[in-house]
C-alpha cells in the first residue's frame, strides 16, 4: 500500500497541481489537475470489479461504448475529486494524498446517478443514452451496488489516518443523498401548492450540497484539519452547492446560451417543482395563482405555454428571488471558507471552483 | 465510543454468551445470544435513518406494519452475525467486541434482499409483501442503498483495529454479492442446455457463500485471527454456504416437511435452473433429453407435470448429485475450520451453526 501511495504521489507531481495563480483559467487548471491524479485510480477501481459488471461501469463513465469498444470518454467534470484535492492544498497539505479520497468521491457520486437514473427513468446522461437504457434495470442497480462498495473499499484500504473518518462521513453522506433523493420524488407527486420553498431548499441540500460538503470535509481530514476545520469546509461545500442548485434551477426555465445544452423551459415543461417556481408559488401574487393553474394541469406541449409560464415565474418574483438567494449562498460559502482558510491565495483553488459551478467563470 | 463498546461487552454478558454445549440445542442457543446482542445495535442503526428511510427500514425488518404501528418482528434468523460473533469466540476473542461488525454484516445481508426483491419482483419475503411491493420501487432502492452504507459506517466508526480490515473485506463481498446477482440472473436469460454445472457452483459461491464466508472472516479479524485463520474461517462459510445452498435447492423440489413452507416443486413451477437440475441436465441421460424439453417449454403449470420434472431430475441423478455433494460441501467447511481452529469444543458453536443452516439440526 505505501508503494501505491508513493507512485500516486509521484503521478500528481508530474501532473503539475496548480498553486493558486488566482487569474481566470484557474478552475479549468484545478479541474485538469485533478483528472490527471484521480482518473488512474478510478480507472483502477473499476477495472478491479468482475467483468460483467466493470462493462456497465465503464460504458456509464463513457470510457466504452454499449458493444465494448474503446470510447473517448465524457465522465463529466470531476468537479467533486477537484473540491477534495483542492480543500486539502487549502488547508496546506499535499493533494496527492488525498487521491484514493477524491476517487471514493466520484464513485459514490456515479452510484447515486446510477441509481437515480433508473428511479428517473431519465434516458440522456452526459449526451448518451443511461445505463438502465442500455444494459437494464438490474445491471444499473447492481453496479450502482458495487460503486458504492467500492468508493468505501478505496477508503478502507487508504493506511492515511484520516481514512476512518472520512470513511464514516461519506458513509452518512450516502444516507442524506438518499434522504434527498427520496423528498424529491415525495415533494413532485404533492400539489404545486403544497410544497414549501424550506422543503425544497431542505431537500436541495440533501441532494446537492451534502455530497459537495462531504467532499471539501474529506480533504479537510485528509489534511489534518480541526474539527471546526472540517465542519467550516463542509459548510463552504454545501452553501456553494446551493447556489449550484439556484442557478441550475433559473438554466433549467431561461435557458443557458451554450453552456450545459439545457434547452429553456425545460424544467417547466416536465413541471418540475425547482426553487424558483416554488419561490414564484409562494408569492400570493395574481402570478402565482395563474401559474399554480397552469402547474395544476397536464404537462406543457406549446411553446406559448412555456413561455407564458417562465414569465409567470419571473413576474411572481421567482427568478430575482433565486438571483438573490444563490448570491447569499455564495457569500455565506465564501464565509464559511474565510473562517477555515483565511489567506485568500490558499483559498484560491476552492474559491475558483465554487465560481466555476455557479457558472460566473468557464 | 469506548463508553459504548463498554456498554455493548455488558450486554453481551448479560445475555449469556453460551460457551459450546454441544448438545443439539446448540445453534439455537448461539443464535438467540447472537439476536440479543446484536438486535440493540442493529435498531440504534435503523433509528439514526431520517424518517422516511427509517420507516420503509422498520417494515423490512418486521419491526413495523405498513401504516407505521409495532409489528412482533420477524427479521429472519440472523445467521450472519451469529456467524460473525461465533467465528470470534471460535478464535478465543469475546464475541461483544464485534457486536459493530454482526450488525453491518445484517444490514448489508439486508440491503442486497431488498435490491434482489426489486430486481427479481418477489413478492413475498418472511411472509409478508415484500418492500417495493408496499412502498414502491425506489423506497425499496433508496433504502438498500442507505443500509449499505449504514453497514460501512458501523465499522468506520469503530474504533477496534479489527475494523478497516473489516469494512474492506465487506466492501469486496458487495462487489461480489452484486456479480453472483447479476450471474443468476444471466443464467436464469439461458436456455436450459446452455449452462454448465461449474458456472452455477461459481454463482452460487458469490451470491450465498460470499457473505457467509466474510460474515465468518470479519469475526476471526475481531478476533485478532493470522491472515491464514482468516482465510480458513471465510472458506469454512463459504463451504457450508454452498452446502446449504445445494440443500435448499433439493427442498425447492422435493420439499421440507414443516421447516421453510417453501412448497415441494416451487422451484420447478418458477423453470428455475437450480443446482439439481443443471446437475441432471449435465447428466447426458434420457432423462435429461425430456427434462430439457421440459425446461424449454412454457412454465408448468399442472400437479402432474411438476411431479413429472421432479421425477426426471431424479432419474437423471441430480437429487443424488446434490446430496453427496453438500456432503462433500460440508465436510470441507469442517476440514477449513479445522485447520484455524484444532479444539473442537472452541469450534463447536460454527459447526453448531454450519449444521444448522444445512438443516442437519433445528
Amino acid at each position: 500500500m505505501t508503494d501505491t501511495t508513493t507512485d500516486l504521489a509521484g503521478m500528481a507531481e508530474r501532473a503539475a497541481w496548480p498553486r493558486g495563480s488566482g487569474d481566470g483559467h484557474e478552475a479549468a487548471e484545478v479541474l485538469a489537475a485533478a483528472r490527471a491524479c484521480v482518473d488512474p485510480e478510478l480507472r483502477r477501481a473499476i477495472d478491479s470489479l468482475p467483468g460483467s459488471l466493470r462493462r456497465v461501469a465503464r460504458y456509464h463513465f463513457g470510457w466504452e461504448h454499449a458493444d465494448g469498444s474503446p470510447a473517448a470518454g465524457n465522465a463529466g467534470k470531476a468537479i467533486r475529486p477537484a473540491l477534495v484535492l483542492a480543500a486539502v492544498r487549502a488547508l496546506g497539505g499535499e493533494p496527492a494524498v488525498a487521491v484514493r479520497a477524491a476517487a471514493a468521491v466520484e464513485l459514490v457520486h456515479n452510484f447515486t446517478l446510477l441509481h437515480d437514473d433508473v428511479i428517473d427513468r431519465d434516458t440522456t446522461r452526459r449526451h448518451r443514452p443511461t445505463a438502465w437504457t442500455v444494459f437494464g434495470d438490474a445491471d444499473a442497480i447492481l453496479v450502482g451496488d458495487a460503486l458504492q462498495a467500492l468508493g468505501q473499499r478505496l477508503l478502507a484500504e487508504d493506511p492515511h489516518p484520516g481514512a476512518p473518518a472520512a470513511a464514516a462521513r461519506l458513509a452518512r453522506c450516502v444516507v442524506e443523498l438518499c434522504a434527498g433523493q427520496q423528498a424529491d420524488l415525495a415533494l413532485e407527486r404533492r400539489g404545486p401548492e403544497e410544497v414549501t420553498l424550506d422543503e425544497c431548499l431542505a431537500m436541495a441540500e440533501a441532494k446537492t450540497g451534502a455530497l459537495l460538503g462531504c467532499a471539501c470535509a474529506l480533504g479537510a481530514l485528509y489534511a489534518g484539519g480541526t474539527p471546526e476545520e472540517v465542519d467550516a469546509l463542509d459548510g463552504f461545500g454545501r452553501e456553494a452547492g446551493l447556489a449550484f442548485q439556484l442557478i441550475d434551477d433559473v438554466i433549467g426555465i431561461w435557458g443557458d446560451p451554450g453552456h450545459t445544452g439545457k434547452p429553456a423551459g425545460a424544467d417547466l415543461a416536465a413541471r418540475k417543482k425547482s426553487l424558483p417556481v416554488v419561490a414564484a408559488l409562494a408569492s400570493a401574487t395574481p402570478a402565482a395563482t395563474e401559474l399554480a393553474g397552469l402547474y395544476g394541469g397536464p404537462p406543457a406541449e406549446s411553446e406559448a405555454e412555456l413561455e407564458r409560464a417562465a414569465h409567470l415565474v419571473e413576474r411572481a418574483g421567482g427568478r430575482d428571488w433565486a438571483q438573490v438567494h444563490a448570491a447569499d449562498r455564495m457569500s455565506r460559502a465564501v464565509g464559511q471558507l474565510a473562517r477555515a482558510v483565511p489567506d485568500p491565495e490558499a483559498a484560491g483553488g476552492l474559491l475558483a471552483l465554487a465560481e466555476f459551478v455557479t457558472r460566473r467563470t468557464h
